[in-house]
Protein backbone atom coordinates (compact mmCIF):
# COMPACT_ATOMS: atom_id res chain seq x y z
CA UNK A 1 0.00 0.00 0.00
CA UNK A 2 1.83 3.08 -1.34
CA UNK A 3 0.47 6.41 0.22
CA UNK A 4 0.07 8.77 -2.34
CA UNK A 5 -0.98 12.91 -1.55
CA UNK A 6 -4.36 14.12 -1.48
CA UNK A 7 -4.89 11.00 0.92
CA UNK A 8 -5.86 9.21 -2.11
CA UNK A 9 -4.80 5.35 -0.79
CA UNK A 10 -3.83 3.09 -4.29
CA UNK A 11 -3.75 -0.45 -4.06
CA UNK A 12 -0.78 -1.81 -6.26
CA UNK A 13 -2.14 -5.21 -6.87
CA UNK A 14 -4.68 -3.59 -9.10
CA UNK A 15 -2.83 -2.91 -12.42
CA UNK A 16 -5.62 -0.38 -13.68
CA UNK A 17 -5.77 1.79 -10.88
CA UNK A 18 -2.05 2.60 -11.08
CA UNK A 19 -2.17 4.07 -13.77
CA UNK A 20 -1.13 7.84 -13.09
CA UNK A 21 -2.18 8.71 -16.60
CA UNK A 22 -5.63 8.48 -16.73
CA UNK A 23 -8.47 10.90 -16.07
CA UNK A 24 -11.23 7.62 -16.42
CA UNK A 25 -9.68 5.99 -13.00
CA UNK A 26 -10.25 9.36 -11.02
CA UNK A 27 -13.71 9.93 -12.60
CA UNK A 28 -13.15 13.60 -13.27
CA UNK A 29 -15.60 14.76 -15.69
CA UNK A 30 -14.27 17.39 -18.13
CA UNK A 31 -15.99 20.33 -16.72
CA UNK A 32 -14.48 19.45 -13.13
CA UNK A 33 -10.93 18.98 -14.79
CA UNK A 34 -11.41 22.31 -16.49
CA UNK A 35 -12.74 24.51 -13.49
CA UNK A 36 -9.84 22.82 -11.35
CA UNK A 37 -7.41 24.16 -14.17
CA UNK A 38 -9.13 27.64 -14.45
CA UNK A 39 -9.12 28.11 -10.96
CA UNK A 40 -5.25 27.24 -10.60
CA UNK A 41 -4.73 29.48 -13.36
CA UNK A 42 -6.79 32.65 -11.87
CA UNK A 43 -5.09 31.87 -8.11
CA UNK A 44 -1.20 31.74 -10.26
CA UNK A 45 -1.68 34.93 -11.93
CA UNK A 46 -1.55 32.72 -15.28
CA UNK A 47 -4.81 33.62 -17.04
CA UNK A 48 -8.67 34.29 -16.16
CA UNK A 49 -10.79 32.20 -17.95
CA UNK A 50 -14.00 31.22 -16.46
CA UNK A 51 -17.05 28.60 -17.53
CA UNK A 52 -20.06 30.93 -17.92
CA UNK A 53 -23.15 30.01 -16.09
CA UNK A 54 -25.93 27.84 -18.13
CA UNK A 55 -28.58 30.10 -19.92
CA UNK A 56 -32.16 29.80 -17.87
CA UNK A 57 -35.25 31.59 -18.61
CA UNK A 58 -36.82 32.26 -15.39
CA UNK A 59 -40.43 32.64 -15.60
CA UNK A 60 -42.27 32.20 -11.83
CA UNK A 61 -40.14 33.74 -8.68
CA UNK A 62 -42.28 33.24 -5.06
CA UNK A 63 -42.11 35.91 -2.23
CA UNK A 64 -39.16 34.44 -0.61
CA UNK A 65 -37.35 35.15 -4.51
CA UNK A 66 -37.22 31.28 -4.98
CA UNK A 67 -37.31 30.88 -9.01
CA UNK A 68 -40.49 27.70 -9.06
CA UNK A 69 -40.72 27.83 -13.06
CA UNK A 70 -37.51 28.25 -15.01
CA UNK A 71 -36.30 26.60 -18.64
CA UNK A 72 -33.03 25.92 -19.82
CA UNK A 73 -32.20 28.02 -22.71
CA UNK A 74 -29.57 27.42 -25.63
CA UNK A 75 -26.25 29.38 -25.17
CA UNK A 76 -25.61 32.33 -27.40
CA UNK A 77 -22.15 31.15 -27.84
CA UNK A 78 -19.54 28.67 -26.02
CA UNK A 79 -18.77 27.43 -22.26
CA UNK A 80 -15.34 29.22 -21.40
CA UNK A 81 -14.03 32.49 -22.25
CA UNK A 82 -11.00 34.73 -21.17
CA UNK A 83 -8.39 36.09 -21.38
CA UNK A 84 -4.31 34.87 -21.57
CA UNK A 85 -1.13 36.25 -21.97
CA UNK A 86 -2.89 39.25 -23.30
CA UNK A 87 -5.02 37.20 -25.86
CA UNK A 88 -8.84 36.68 -25.95
CA UNK A 89 -9.45 32.83 -25.73
CA UNK A 90 -12.31 30.79 -26.51
CA UNK A 91 -13.65 27.13 -26.24
CA UNK A 92 -16.09 24.51 -25.89
CA UNK A 93 -15.93 21.59 -24.08
CA UNK A 94 -17.15 18.32 -24.61
CA UNK A 95 -17.46 14.45 -23.97
CA UNK A 96 -18.04 11.41 -26.14
CA UNK A 97 -18.34 7.90 -25.31
CA UNK A 98 -17.52 7.33 -29.08
CA UNK A 99 -14.36 5.09 -29.33
CA UNK A 100 -13.91 6.38 -32.94
CA UNK A 101 -15.05 9.97 -33.81
CA UNK A 102 -16.69 12.85 -31.86
CA UNK A 103 -19.84 14.01 -33.64
CA UNK A 104 -20.29 17.42 -34.92
CA UNK A 105 -24.03 17.13 -33.73
CA UNK A 106 -22.80 17.72 -30.37
CA UNK A 107 -21.89 21.52 -31.10
CA UNK A 108 -24.24 24.04 -32.28
CA UNK A 109 -23.90 25.70 -36.03
CA UNK A 110 -24.19 29.29 -34.05
CA UNK A 111 -21.34 28.03 -31.47
CA UNK A 112 -18.94 26.74 -34.30
CA UNK A 113 -19.62 30.16 -36.08
CA UNK A 114 -18.80 31.97 -32.47
CA UNK A 115 -15.59 30.20 -32.65
CA UNK A 116 -14.59 30.79 -36.31
CA UNK A 117 -15.47 34.56 -35.38
CA UNK A 118 -13.54 34.74 -32.45
CA UNK A 119 -10.30 33.65 -34.85
CA UNK A 120 -11.48 35.87 -37.25
CA UNK A 121 -11.15 38.74 -34.18
CA UNK A 122 -7.62 37.83 -33.19
CA UNK A 123 -8.32 35.70 -30.61
CA UNK A 124 -7.84 32.18 -29.72
CA UNK A 125 -10.58 29.87 -30.17
CA UNK A 126 -10.55 25.90 -30.03
CA UNK A 127 -12.69 22.97 -28.92
CA UNK A 128 -11.77 20.16 -26.33
CA UNK A 129 -12.86 17.13 -26.47
CA UNK A 130 -12.83 14.17 -23.67
CA UNK A 131 -13.04 10.63 -25.55
CA UNK A 132 -14.21 9.50 -22.05
CA UNK A 133 -13.86 5.75 -23.07
CA UNK A 134 -10.64 6.01 -24.57
CA UNK A 135 -9.62 8.27 -21.25
CA UNK A 136 -7.79 10.95 -24.01
CA UNK A 137 -8.84 14.35 -23.71
CA UNK A 138 -7.56 16.30 -27.16
CA UNK A 139 -7.41 20.39 -27.78
CA UNK A 140 -9.01 20.66 -31.41
CA UNK A 141 -8.07 24.30 -33.22
CA UNK A 142 -10.36 26.27 -34.94
CA UNK A 143 -8.28 26.60 -37.98
CA UNK A 144 -8.36 22.65 -38.57
CA UNK A 145 -12.32 22.64 -37.29
CA UNK A 146 -12.80 25.37 -40.74
CA UNK A 147 -11.62 22.73 -42.57
CA UNK A 148 -14.05 20.10 -41.20
CA UNK A 149 -16.46 21.93 -41.88
CA UNK A 150 -15.86 23.55 -45.53
CA UNK A 151 -15.47 19.68 -46.37
CA UNK A 152 -19.09 19.29 -44.92
CA UNK A 153 -18.11 16.65 -42.49
CA UNK A 154 -20.71 15.82 -39.85
CA UNK A 155 -17.79 14.01 -37.46
CA UNK A 156 -14.15 14.23 -36.45
CA UNK A 157 -12.27 10.86 -36.29
CA UNK A 158 -9.83 10.17 -33.88
CA UNK A 159 -7.16 9.81 -36.31
CA UNK A 160 -7.48 13.28 -37.13
CA UNK A 161 -7.68 14.20 -33.49
CA UNK A 162 -4.35 12.68 -33.09
CA UNK A 163 -3.18 13.93 -36.83
CA UNK A 164 -4.14 17.88 -36.39
CA UNK A 165 -5.18 17.62 -32.68
CA UNK A 166 -3.62 18.20 -29.46
CA UNK A 167 -3.29 15.43 -26.84
CA UNK A 168 -3.73 16.59 -23.16
CA UNK A 169 -1.85 14.21 -20.32
CA UNK A 170 -2.80 14.66 -16.83
CA UNK A 171 -0.59 16.44 -14.78
CA UNK A 172 -0.85 16.75 -11.18
CA UNK A 173 -1.24 19.79 -10.50
CA UNK A 174 -3.40 21.14 -12.20
CA UNK A 175 -4.65 17.54 -13.21
CA UNK A 176 -5.70 19.24 -16.97
CA UNK A 177 -2.88 21.92 -17.82
CA UNK A 178 -4.38 22.33 -20.90
CA UNK A 179 -2.72 26.03 -21.15
CA UNK A 180 1.01 24.15 -21.73
CA UNK A 181 -0.71 23.09 -25.13
CA UNK A 182 -1.87 26.50 -26.32
CA UNK A 183 1.68 27.91 -26.02
CA UNK A 184 2.67 25.12 -28.08
CA UNK A 185 -0.27 26.05 -30.46
CA UNK A 186 -0.36 29.96 -30.33
CA UNK A 187 2.67 31.15 -28.81
CA UNK B 1 -45.86 67.39 -36.05
CA UNK B 2 -42.81 65.97 -37.43
CA UNK B 3 -42.22 62.15 -38.61
CA UNK B 4 -39.08 60.67 -37.44
CA UNK B 5 -37.75 57.26 -38.57
CA UNK B 6 -38.55 54.40 -37.35
CA UNK B 7 -42.60 55.59 -36.97
CA UNK B 8 -42.08 57.63 -34.13
CA UNK B 9 -43.78 61.09 -33.87
CA UNK B 10 -43.29 63.76 -31.33
CA UNK B 11 -45.03 66.94 -30.61
CA UNK B 12 -42.65 69.76 -30.79
CA UNK B 13 -45.56 71.35 -28.12
CA UNK B 14 -43.95 69.43 -26.07
CA UNK B 15 -40.30 70.29 -25.13
CA UNK B 16 -39.07 67.51 -22.81
CA UNK B 17 -39.93 64.86 -25.58
CA UNK B 18 -38.05 66.60 -28.26
CA UNK B 19 -34.58 66.03 -26.51
CA UNK B 20 -32.96 63.83 -29.03
CA UNK B 21 -30.13 63.29 -26.71
CA UNK B 22 -32.62 61.26 -23.95
CA UNK B 23 -32.15 57.76 -22.92
CA UNK B 24 -34.54 58.09 -19.88
CA UNK B 25 -37.26 60.14 -22.51
CA UNK B 26 -37.32 56.45 -24.42
CA UNK B 27 -37.90 53.88 -21.11
CA UNK B 28 -35.04 52.22 -22.18
CA UNK B 29 -32.78 50.57 -19.57
CA UNK B 30 -28.51 50.12 -19.44
CA UNK B 31 -28.92 46.74 -20.18
CA UNK B 32 -31.64 46.80 -22.98
CA UNK B 33 -29.01 49.77 -24.68
CA UNK B 34 -26.44 47.38 -24.23
CA UNK B 35 -27.82 44.56 -25.58
CA UNK B 36 -28.64 45.90 -28.67
CA UNK B 37 -25.50 47.97 -28.63
CA UNK B 38 -23.71 44.54 -29.02
CA UNK B 39 -26.01 42.99 -31.18
CA UNK B 40 -25.03 45.69 -33.58
CA UNK B 41 -20.93 45.03 -33.05
CA UNK B 42 -21.53 41.44 -33.58
CA UNK B 43 -23.91 42.11 -36.78
CA UNK B 44 -21.48 44.31 -38.11
CA UNK B 45 -18.36 42.41 -37.03
CA UNK B 46 -17.07 44.97 -35.07
CA UNK B 47 -16.51 43.14 -32.02
CA UNK B 48 -18.08 40.33 -29.93
CA UNK B 49 -19.12 41.04 -26.80
CA UNK B 50 -21.73 39.02 -24.97
CA UNK B 51 -23.87 39.46 -21.77
CA UNK B 52 -23.38 36.35 -18.90
CA UNK B 53 -26.26 33.87 -18.31
CA UNK B 54 -27.52 35.05 -14.46
CA UNK B 55 -25.70 32.38 -12.51
CA UNK B 56 -28.61 30.07 -11.01
CA UNK B 57 -28.55 27.04 -9.20
CA UNK B 58 -31.02 24.05 -10.46
CA UNK B 59 -31.62 22.35 -7.40
CA UNK B 60 -34.93 20.71 -9.06
CA UNK B 61 -36.50 19.47 -12.43
CA UNK B 62 -39.89 17.60 -13.08
CA UNK B 63 -40.27 14.93 -15.69
CA UNK B 64 -40.57 17.44 -18.30
CA UNK B 65 -37.17 19.04 -17.74
CA UNK B 66 -38.88 22.23 -16.44
CA UNK B 67 -36.91 23.57 -13.02
CA UNK B 68 -39.27 24.04 -10.70
CA UNK B 69 -36.56 24.86 -7.69
CA UNK B 70 -33.65 26.96 -8.21
CA UNK B 71 -31.96 29.95 -6.50
CA UNK B 72 -30.35 32.83 -7.86
CA UNK B 73 -26.22 32.33 -7.29
CA UNK B 74 -24.14 36.21 -7.00
CA UNK B 75 -22.18 35.99 -10.11
CA UNK B 76 -18.03 34.80 -9.68
CA UNK B 77 -17.15 37.53 -12.28
CA UNK B 78 -19.02 40.62 -14.24
CA UNK B 79 -21.92 41.21 -16.78
CA UNK B 80 -19.97 41.71 -20.10
CA UNK B 81 -16.74 40.68 -21.93
CA UNK B 82 -15.35 39.71 -24.91
CA UNK B 83 -13.31 40.72 -27.71
CA UNK B 84 -13.16 44.36 -29.48
CA UNK B 85 -10.18 45.27 -32.08
CA UNK B 86 -8.11 42.30 -31.01
CA UNK B 87 -8.37 42.85 -27.40
CA UNK B 88 -9.93 41.37 -24.01
CA UNK B 89 -12.74 43.61 -22.92
CA UNK B 90 -14.62 43.21 -19.70
CA UNK B 91 -17.08 45.08 -17.94
CA UNK B 92 -19.77 45.71 -15.15
CA UNK B 93 -22.72 47.82 -15.92
CA UNK B 94 -24.89 49.38 -13.20
CA UNK B 95 -28.10 51.83 -13.24
CA UNK B 96 -27.90 54.00 -10.28
CA UNK B 97 -31.39 56.79 -9.27
CA UNK B 98 -28.50 58.76 -7.03
CA UNK B 99 -27.96 62.43 -8.51
CA UNK B 100 -24.95 62.90 -7.18
CA UNK B 101 -22.29 59.50 -6.99
CA UNK B 102 -22.53 55.81 -7.48
CA UNK B 103 -22.18 53.66 -4.36
CA UNK B 104 -19.46 50.81 -4.89
CA UNK B 105 -21.97 48.98 -2.76
CA UNK B 106 -23.16 48.37 -6.18
CA UNK B 107 -20.77 46.10 -6.96
CA UNK B 108 -18.82 43.28 -5.01
CA UNK B 109 -15.40 43.33 -4.04
CA UNK B 110 -14.53 40.51 -6.50
CA UNK B 111 -16.18 41.69 -9.22
CA UNK B 112 -13.67 44.68 -8.74
CA UNK B 113 -11.13 42.78 -7.99
CA UNK B 114 -11.40 40.91 -11.33
CA UNK B 115 -11.76 44.23 -13.56
CA UNK B 116 -8.67 45.23 -11.86
CA UNK B 117 -7.26 41.34 -12.79
CA UNK B 118 -8.65 41.70 -16.37
CA UNK B 119 -6.36 45.37 -16.50
CA UNK B 120 -3.13 43.64 -15.01
CA UNK B 121 -3.82 40.65 -17.77
CA UNK B 122 -3.60 43.23 -20.32
CA UNK B 123 -7.19 43.67 -21.27
CA UNK B 124 -9.92 46.75 -21.27
CA UNK B 125 -11.45 46.75 -18.10
CA UNK B 126 -14.16 49.68 -16.65
CA UNK B 127 -17.49 49.89 -15.59
CA UNK B 128 -20.47 52.10 -17.26
CA UNK B 129 -22.79 53.63 -14.96
CA UNK B 130 -26.42 55.09 -16.21
CA UNK B 131 -27.41 57.57 -13.79
CA UNK B 132 -31.42 57.68 -14.39
CA UNK B 133 -32.02 60.66 -12.64
CA UNK B 134 -29.71 62.92 -14.45
CA UNK B 135 -30.04 60.57 -18.13
CA UNK B 136 -26.83 60.08 -18.35
CA UNK B 137 -24.39 57.32 -18.84
CA UNK B 138 -20.90 57.08 -18.13
CA UNK B 139 -17.94 54.86 -18.73
CA UNK B 140 -15.11 54.87 -15.76
CA UNK B 141 -12.04 52.79 -16.51
CA UNK B 142 -10.50 50.22 -14.14
CA UNK B 143 -7.09 52.91 -13.81
CA UNK B 144 -9.13 55.52 -12.37
CA UNK B 145 -11.34 52.93 -9.72
CA UNK B 146 -8.43 51.88 -8.48
CA UNK B 147 -7.23 55.26 -7.32
CA UNK B 148 -11.27 55.24 -5.66
CA UNK B 149 -10.12 52.15 -3.88
CA UNK B 150 -6.75 53.11 -2.79
CA UNK B 151 -7.86 56.10 -1.43
CA UNK B 152 -10.92 53.63 0.40
CA UNK B 153 -13.77 56.13 -1.07
CA UNK B 154 -17.14 54.39 -1.22
CA UNK B 155 -18.75 56.32 -3.74
CA UNK B 156 -17.68 57.77 -6.76
CA UNK B 157 -19.21 60.99 -7.51
CA UNK B 158 -20.77 62.55 -10.46
CA UNK B 159 -17.96 65.45 -10.43
CA UNK B 160 -15.57 62.28 -10.67
CA UNK B 161 -17.62 60.63 -13.24
CA UNK B 162 -17.28 63.90 -15.46
CA UNK B 163 -13.94 64.49 -14.34
CA UNK B 164 -12.25 60.96 -14.96
CA UNK B 165 -15.18 59.28 -16.48
CA UNK B 166 -16.26 59.19 -20.46
CA UNK B 167 -19.78 60.74 -21.05
CA UNK B 168 -21.61 58.32 -23.59
CA UNK B 169 -24.41 60.37 -25.99
CA UNK B 170 -26.98 59.06 -27.58
CA UNK B 171 -26.78 58.25 -30.84
CA UNK B 172 -28.99 56.36 -33.88
CA UNK B 173 -27.78 53.16 -34.65
CA UNK B 174 -26.64 51.65 -32.19
CA UNK B 175 -28.06 54.21 -29.43
CA UNK B 176 -25.23 53.41 -27.27
CA UNK B 177 -22.25 53.08 -29.61
CA UNK B 178 -19.91 53.44 -25.91
CA UNK B 179 -17.25 51.15 -28.30
CA UNK B 180 -16.34 55.12 -30.38
CA UNK B 181 -15.31 56.13 -26.23
CA UNK B 182 -13.36 52.60 -25.65
CA UNK B 183 -11.67 54.11 -29.67
CA UNK B 184 -11.14 57.25 -27.37
CA UNK B 185 -9.63 56.11 -24.29
CA UNK B 186 -7.77 52.66 -24.98
CA UNK B 187 -6.54 52.97 -29.08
Amino acid sequence: MIHYPFGIQIDKTKKEETNKNSFKNRGLSLESLLNEANSYYVNSNKALIYKKPTPIQVVRINKENIITEAYFKSPSTTDYNGIYKGKYIDYEAKETKSKTSFSLNNIKNHQINHLFNVTKHGGISFIIVYFTSLDEIYIYPSSSLTKIIEANKKSISIDEFKANGYKVELTLTPKLDYLKIIDQIYF
